[in-house]
This record gives structure tokens, sequence and C-alpha cells, in this order.
């Protein structure tokens, strides 16, 4: 198998000083190239990886990675640091003319500190979801963060990506968890205070949250984690028309009542995802370690009914998930609409790359929009994408939020088109720029959680302040001045 | 009266293009030359007036402030941005060797936008609280953001100084309620696109909120508003000691019930305030405009007795508060302990200022520490203070938690103690400076919510990452090259 793959010579060598954490192997090289985006996993299928690294580093402490930088100062390459590889817009995939230096931070997993008390856990960057809820659960706490990546990806790359988790409501991005960090940078290590809010200044946490390896590597956070929630409330409403699930979902999130799944599915969505024949659903959940829910439900339910919904009776449990440390649900045994649904969505990333070998293209976009502008966005991009989609025989959309807001949702899409072999690339970025254009022209942003990486600069150039974009090419300065850091991310090469 | 003040004479003319707009008058001068904190209060009881503008400038549209620019930049002037004028840490008093242009928005205060749908409005950065409220009424919303300065205080102010709100808990901070704002910085305007939410790059609009007008002058922003409350529910629980009432607030928002109020009171606090002779309380209130409350507030209550509380009965009202467009509580009527602390609340930072005549010397500081910390930190601030005190004759202090978080509270601090006729100044620095040690050594931030301003710069230095202090330093360069904005706040001048 790796006797096919095509990638190109090794431009590097390696200081003794980082001999024995470093990889040159074909295998290690090849597993470092890409990142899960629709081009990734079909350059892959082809046997290209145009974005391999020459080294891969698999450091184990904060002082390996200052000969790390040494090395890419000295020999004008790029540092890539790589996460858990998931994602999906070329974060990871440097496609310059630099040598490549990629950073694996996977033996740095440990839980370092737990204050049970304040609910506050240390945990180091390279620390994926299972691993980290592992640790937690013997103190009986959870992060409750649950992106779609959460076997693979880390919790450094889920801070420097603005990750979304687990609640569809209040506290859900990583953004909200992180009490505190330690970011290296080529300058040196920028590490905040642990404080449960402060007035002092600008946010030092939120301007590394977001920085998506440009302007360091985040080893460490400390972060905001929960009781494991022993009451569990879970229903499903279902509704003729979408614009009934919105209302719904949009009162619900408007009355304050915090629930932990309000996700709207349309009617493709439901349907395939199991959860309807016919029909578009609201799903809801509420979670608590602390009470009972059905005051909540009920209130949820009648307001949601109120749209115009049915609702199947709502489902209570007591105790503790069996699903612990992992989400991965059980082949068996998926009784309610709402565990056929959770299914569906971990299945999600896998089933794109099962389809590439069949000529069929299946990829997902997101936003958010606010309340009042949710209509016009919905009908605007799947005009764009009906009409990028025609050249190539038409393609299939569906919708769900993964998110709601007090104002407004976080929609996201799919799409899947028969992939016209060869053209892939070509027929993948028509429409990607199609949908792009049509959500800034609509008023969403280009991403409510999957990142900007390569893939999104463009658009997100045109949607930041353009002061904003000099600030950050001046933070660049200071902290990467040799300009290593993930190049061509957030700020392009000057 | 005005004929006793002591100030410089003006230093600085104003060209043709702003002169419509400008005042150099004694009045507009001295009515702009402090805010409310302890040394301004005393300075301006003593006729002195050490940081008077000599221009004050009422700005009326953003395309003005371009030519208060760039008289600064042409004058070697200091551009200070007013608000309303209620900084308690030196935020409005620059006390260098240049000359002054002070600028006030209070003309700005128009409610620009309502969208009802995504419950989003768009106000001018001048408005006051009162104004706001008034504005917002008609539209039958609310912002809920009660800072003690609400009266006068502004909503760029607000901004610029990451006030704190209304809710003890949740969405509280004004950070949370900022959905996309306006700040004109000497390089041009820094405008962000209105989302819920978005996950592209480190977000803007943090970098903006808490820069203290040191970056540029915020003159419109879009915030996330509420239905104005129609269910409300609150309890007093009484505790023997502080530690049971901490307990009791913890284990309540950790609980996840998002009550709107949970304040600790230590023994002098509930003296001081009325709310009991003996003991120490923890006032409970949730509101909703939604739902009844009585589930949220049982459960508040109960976690509450089980750390050694006895409560008095919840009281229950529904229908819209008569204190519609100001927190000024009546002056009869006031029933319960709730509305009798509400009104010492309010009152307290007028007691600073009449008890100045009277050489009393009244104070506030106010940190954020993790739940851990806090009996430590409180140990060690008191400790702190007492010696501080020692020399002075001594005094009193009394704690309260301003707010309350997952993972710890923020305790708000009254100190009083005789003054000494002559030398308040130094007594003063003496006791800030000892209690500011002491919040460092004890894990407190040096402020949860009176901002940096200049009295605490040296503390806010040491508490954020130096490298952060380099990027603001860079961001300064790139927003306002002339280095006119606010100097000595967050960055000294190079």
């Amino acid at each position: 198998m790796l006797a096919a793959v095509r990638v190109r010579d090794v431009r590097l060598g390696v200081p003794p000083a980082l001999a024995h954490r470093a990889s040159s192997a074909l295998h290690d090289r090849v597993m470092h190239a890409g990142g899960k985006g629709y081009r990734d996993v079909l350059r892959a299928f082809r046997g290209e990886f145009p974005c391999t690294p020459d080294v891969v580093l698999y450091l184990e402490r904060d002082e390996d990675l200052a000969a790390a930088f040494e090395l890419c100062a000295r020999e004008g390459a790029a540092l890539v640091p790589f996460g858990g590889g998931t994602s999906v817009t070329s974060g990871v995939t440097y496609d310059g003319q630099r040598p490549i230096v990629c950073v694996d931070l996977g033996k740095m997993h440990q839980l370092r500190d737990v204050d049970a008390v304040s609910r506050l856990v240390r945990i180091e960057g390279g620390a994926t979801g299972p691993g980290l809820e592992a640790q937690l659960a013997a103190h009986g706490l959870s992060l409750r963060f649950y992106p779609q990546s959460f076997e693979l990806s880390t919790l450094g790359g889920w801070i420097a990506t603005r990750a979304g988790g687990h609640f569809a409501t209040g506290y859900t991005h990583i953004d909200e968890m992180v009490a505190g960090l330690r970011m290296v940078s080529p300058s040196g290590p920028f590490e905040t205070k642990v404080f449960p809010a402060s007035g002092a200044g600008p946010d030092p946490n939120r301007f590394v949250i977001g920085s998506e390896g440009a302007l360091g590597i985040i080893t460490e956070a400390t972060l905001r984690a929960f009781r494991r929630p022993t009451y569990r409330a879970s229903a499903t409403v279902f509704f003729a028309e979408l614009a009934g699930a919105v209302d719904a979902a949009r009162m619900v999130v408007q009355a304050g009542l915090q629930p932990s799944n309000c996700r709207v599915l349309d009617r493709n969505e439901a349907l395939m995802s199991g959860v309807s024949a016919d029909q578009c659903a609201l799903l809801l959940g509420f979670e608590s370690a602390d009470h009972e829910l059905g005051e909540w439900m009920d209130r949820a339910l009648k307001l949601a009914v109120r749209q115009g919904g049915h609702a199947e009776p709502a489902r209570y449990t007591r105790g503790l998930s069996k699903r612990r440390n992992s989400i991965a649900p059980k082949a068996r045994g998926l009784g309610t609409t709402t565990d056929t649904w959770r299914a569906s969505f971990l299945r999600g990333p896998y089933l794109q790359s099962a389809l590439v070998p069949y000529s069929v293209m299946v990829d997902t976009f997101e936003t958010a929009c606010v309340w009042s502008r949710f209509e016009a966005l919905d009908r605007e991009v799947r005009a764009a994408l009906a009409e990028a989609m025609a050249p190539w025989g038409g393609g299939m959309v569906s919708l769900r939020f993964s998110h709601v807001y007090p104002d407004g949702p976080a929609p996201y899409y799919t799409f899947g088109l028969r992939a016209d072999r060869g053209r892939e690339i070509e027929q993948h970025m028509s429409i990607k720029r199609a949908v792009s254009d049509a959500l800034a022209r609509a008023g969403g942003t280009i991403t409510h959680h999957h990142a900007v990486g390569r893939l999104h600069q463009e658009w997100y150039e045109a949607e930041r302040p353009a002061l904003f974009g000099d600030v950050l090419r001046a933070a660049k300065r200071v902290l990467d001045p040799a300009s290593i850091m993930n190049p061509g991310v957030l700020v392009r090469p000057e």
C-alpha cells in the first residue's frame, strides 16, 4: 500500500537535539500529510500527498519546542501543528515551497491537575477526547465537549480552532470553557493566569483561542469541567414545515431554558438520519447532574407544540450513562430517534471517506447568522448550491442546526452529488466557492466551528475588520518573527 | 463655587472644523476633569483638578473623530474618551505633560436599529443606562444590564472597560452581550460584522472589549437584548458563618440553575445594608419573561439550606416591574431584604462622596478567584487591609460577592477608616497597594469589573502574559500610530 504512495524526497535534516523525537519514515510522514476534508480524503485515495511533511516531531515537553522553532528558522521551514489531523479546512496542509516540519503533541496528553471544588482541570494539549474523558471520569468529571472529531482531535486543536462542543446552547464553545492556557510561541511562552472572570484589559485567552497555529502551539489549558450528568430528558418534535421547527428552536432558546440539545433537522436530514420519513424535526434534550428536568422539558415542549409541532413523549433517564469514555453509539439498542440521530451524526465523517471510491462527493459546510436573516440565507444557499451542482448533474442538500443562540442559529449543510472522476477538485472548489460567496452575501459567517484554515482564508479576510488583519500581522511579527508558524493561515506571508 | 476651582490655563486652540463641537469653558472642563474614584472625589472636594482637559469635544458623528485625531496628532495632545466619567481607576484622568482633549459622546445616544426576532439592538456609544432602557422599553426589550454606575456611564464605556452587569450568573458581562461593534481608531474604523457566534480566527470583538480607550473610541454596538421579565422570585438565606453562605452560592451556581441574583453578604455587609443585624446572607433571585420559577427557586433553596442556611420564604411576583427606566429604589415601601439591599447597593457611590467632608475614607475594590482559593484569599486580603489601616487607627471591612461563576466568585470588598486630613492620598495609596499586592499573591485578578485604568496598571502588567503586553503595544502602533489615545492606559508610552 505505502509503495503506491507518491511523496517528495525529504529535504531536511534533523539536529541531534531533536533526533530522538523525530521521524522521517514514510509511514509517519504520510500519516501527517493531510486533514480530513474532502480534498484530503480524495487525494489520499489517489495516493497523492502533496503536503507531506519532511519530518514529524513527536514532542514530549514544552522545552522541545525551542529546538523545533530554531530548526525551522534556520532552514526556512514551515512548522505545522498537527493536532489530531482532523482539519476540514486545510489547516494542517501547508502547500508552499518551504520544507515542512510537522509537530505532533500526541505524547503530551496527561491530566496534570484537578481542582474538584472549582471544577477546573489542567490538561496537556495533545490529549484526545476519549483520552481526556477517561482521565476525568476517575474524578467524576467530564468536559461534556463532543465535537464530531472527538475521537481523534486534541485539546490544543480545539482551542486553536475554536471548536464547537456538545451543548446546543449555553456553555458550548471551547472559548467559554478555557479558564487559562499556555501557548508556546517562537518568541517564548504566552501563559495566562486562571481566573473565573477578569475585567483586566482585552482577554488574552480570547486572543489565543482561534489562532490556528499561526502564533504558537497550545501545550496546556485549564478548563471548566462538569460533574457527569445523572438526569437526562430527550424528546423529538415533528414539523410539516422547516419554518415551524426553526421558530420552535428560537422560542426554546430565547426562553432561557438552556437545553443541552436543541437541533433542527430539515426533511432530508431527518430522512437520512432515520428520524422521520417525511417530516422535519426538532430534537430536544436536557441534562443535569443536580435536578429532575420535567419542568424544563415540559416548558420546551409546550413552546414547540405551539409552533405547530407534534411531540413524541419525552423520555427520562437517570443514572450515569454507559457511554462514558466514548460517544461511539452501540451497534444495537438504538431505541429512540435521538439515539438514531446521534449514531448518524457520528457516522457522518466516515461515510464521506467511504463514498469516495464510489465517485460520490459528500461534504458539509456551516455558518451562523441572526434569526431574522436565516430564511433568506437558507434560500440563497440552496439556490447557490443548486446552480453550482447543476453542471455536474445536480445533487442533494440537507440542513441541520448544530447550535442555537438567543440571537441566531448555526446552520450546518450537507451536500452530495456524483463526482466527475478526475475533475473532483475543480468540481468541489466551484461548489465551495459558490456557497461561501452565498454565505457572505446573506450575512452568515464563513465558519461557525470548522475554522478558517487555508480553505476559508479569502472569505475570512473579507469578513474580519481590515484593521484587525493588520493587528494580527503585527501580533505575528511579535510572536513569530521568523514567520515559521503554519504559514498562510490567518495571515498571508508578507 | 467655580471661582474657587484651581485649573491650569488652556494650552490648545481648536481648529474651525471642530469649533462648533468644542468648549473650553471652565464649567465644561471641570465637569470632565475626573472620574468617581476616591482620589477624584477627594481632589474635587479640595477644588483641585490636576487632570482638567484643555478642551472638551461634544461629538455627534463618527466623522467628527477624524478632526479630533488630527488635532491631537498635530498638537501632541492626549485624547481621553470620557464615557460617563464614572471610572474609579483613573481611566479618564491623564496626568502627564501633554495638552488634553476630552471626547464626550453624550450626544450620540440613539437606538439605531431593533431586530425584534433576533433580539438584537444597535445603539450609539454615548447612550447612558436610563436613556438606553427608555428607548428599548418602547420595544418591550431591556438589556438587563445594571452596573452600579448605570445612571451615568455609557454603552461605549461599558464595552471599553468590560463592565459587569445585572445578572450574578450566566450572561452578565458586557463581553457576552456584544454581537458586533464599531470602534473608530486614529487609523480608521474597526467594525465587526454581527453574528450570533463565529469560529473565524481570534474574536475581533473581544480584542476591542476591554481596550479602555487606548486603541480607539467605541461609537456603536449591536447588543443582545432580553424581553423584559415578568416572573420574579427572590429569597434570602441567612447563615451564622460566611463559609456556609459561600458553599451555598457555589452549590447553586454549579447546579446550573442560572439565578439572576446569587450574592453573598458577609456580616458587616448584611448589617450595613440592613439585611441582617448579626448574620451573613445569601440573596437569591430568579427572573424570566417566559416561565414560573418555583422549581428553580425550590432547588436553590434546598441546596442553600443543606449548607446550614435558614431561608426566609421565597417571594414571587408577576408582571412588569415599575422600575422600568431606572433602578433608583423608591424612598418608601422597601418591604423585603432584597429591596433593602438593592437600595443600599445603589446608594454606595453617593455615600463615598458624602463622607469626604466628614474625613471618612470609604472605598471598594474587587477581584475574582477560583473557589478553592477564596478562603485563603479572603484571609490574606483582610490581613493586608488590617495591617495597612493600623497606622491610621484601623478601620472596618465588609465583603459581598458581586458575581458567581461555576469556577469561582467575584469578591467585592468595602473598607472604611478615618481619613488623615491632608494626607488622604498617601493613606489611600498605601492601602490600595497593600490590598492589590495581596490579591496578586493570593491568586485573584487585579480587577473583575472596575477595569485597569492608571490605578491598576502596575498589577495588570504583572498579571497579563508579558508577550500579550508586546502584542498590545504592536496593536497600538497599528491603530494609534501617533500614540494619542488615552496615554498610559494598558500600554505605557514608549
